[in-house]
């Protein structure tokens, strides 16, 4: 049995609602898959906090998900990724976004000049730039920290003037440096990718977390994609540390058109 | 000897640095006083989580200042205050800013017609309007949830012209009621009081949740106020849930002109 044929579920999670992007690209991707995603809405958002919160919430949330049987874990949040770097936890194989994002930037950006945008915390650890400096170290990369997409993502602001003046004031100093590649280093800006195309233009590549785990999963792990335009599968879980209406519908907004029908609390 | 000659220390909390707006206010009133503040720094904001989430929350952090022996607690954070009505907590006195923010507001409003702004939990539990119901049942009030002006403030975006638009945003269904006072129902909005006084003009009373307290601390509990001249004292002690720089410097620009030596880390 392959790790794509073993029935037990993918185990993916992140700190609210955010890697439900996540999510979305891999059953899009193998919708023969099973999926149980965790928002830690308790005690989100992450990306504000210290590096020994963050790896004390994720250890919590991984011992969890191995003891719901899960087979692999995908960190689906980059704060998280960023304090995390094992690959293996109690057997299970573990993916962060942080090293398939890189991977994926580099090897489409045709001038080697990279941009990332991310949470306060993920930009601190200069992750992306670790890994991507150890790909290739004269590369041209710069960081941006947006502390403010999050809320708006969250907010639903989609399309709205205010967030295509937010999404510019923090990227007119990566534009200014003529990257092509830019790395969306948190699961919650696709949500905002309309403001963020509008901002950069349709020519610089956008590399999101949810495409670099697809590449990951087929690259490593040998994953078969299944065409697109199969049927939606319904084989997910969503569980959420807080049972809170206004965060049900911000994730069905994210996974349109994709249903959830209930929403599980979990006690962490 | 009464409760404001007891040496012991009046406790705070809010789900951040927020709650700091209210330390200010009370140094600056009462500067003869001992304080302690805590900020639940590693699992803000509260303001979009569930009833349930935050009374447990503040339940953990009441029995925390308990043990640190504090002689009084005032719940500096309206989205804590709106779960929690008890008004003693293991025989000390609990003081919540929702009741003596619309007590104020009352009587300060001369065609009472009040507003209120707050996250998206304070305004769902409607505690303020039903306090001020309850006092003037033929007022008129109404709310709305302002969920991004909490990261604006945290941003430190202030007199940004984002910021005045965001405010805008928020307060332009108020303003068309000709609302005559605004209760600022969040402790982190007095941050934006310059976007605040731009949108809604200087004839418009405001009342925040530090001079609510203050007020209460006067007539309930017969504190007597020392002149506004006195040197700022420096007996408070801040500690946080997460230590974490940035909130650091959240803090200090609160605070400003008092300084903060320390934060120590508290692991709840």
């Amino acid at each position: 049995m392959s790790i794509q044929t073993d029935p037990r579920p993918i185990g993916l999670f992140d700190s609210g609602a955010g890697g439900l992007t996540v999510l979305k690209r891999l059953i899009e991707y193998f919708p023969d898959q099973n999926y149980l995603y965790l928002g830690d809405t308790a005690r989100l958002p992450y990306g504000s906090k210290s590096h020994e919160t963050i790896y004390k919430y994720s250890h919590q949330i991984l011992n969890y998900l191995i003891e719901q049987n899960v087979k692999m874990i995908v960190i689906a949040c980059n704060s998280a990724s960023s304090t995390w770097s094992e690959s293996v936890f109690k057997d299970r194989p573990v993916v962060n976004v942080i090293e398939p994002g890189a991977q994926l930037a580099y090897r489409i950006s045709p001038l080697k000049r990279i941009g990332i945008v991310g949470t306060r915390t993920t930009v601190k650890s200069e992750a992306y730039v670790k890994q991507l400096k150890q790909i290739d170290p004269s590369l041209f990369v710069k960081q941006q920290a947006c502390p403010l997409w999050v809320p708006f993502a969250e907010e639903g602001l989609v399309d709205d003037p205010l967030t295509n003046l937010i999404v510019y004031r923090y990227l007119h100093s990566l534009l200014s440096e003529n990257i092509d590649t830019l790395i969306l280093g948190c699961t919650h800006y696709p949500i905002l990718i309309n403001s963020i195309t509008k901002a950069i233009g349709k020519e610089t590549n956008i590399v999101e977390s949810g495409l670099a785990v697809v590449d990951l999963l087929q690259n490593k792990f040998l994953f078969k994609t299944h065409p697109s335009n199969s049927p939606p599968c319904c084989h997910f879980k969503v569980k959420m540390t807080d049972s809170n209406d206004y965060f049900l519908q911000v994730a069905r907004q994210i996974l349109d058109p994709l249903q959830i029908n209930h929403v599980e609390h979990v006690d962490l």
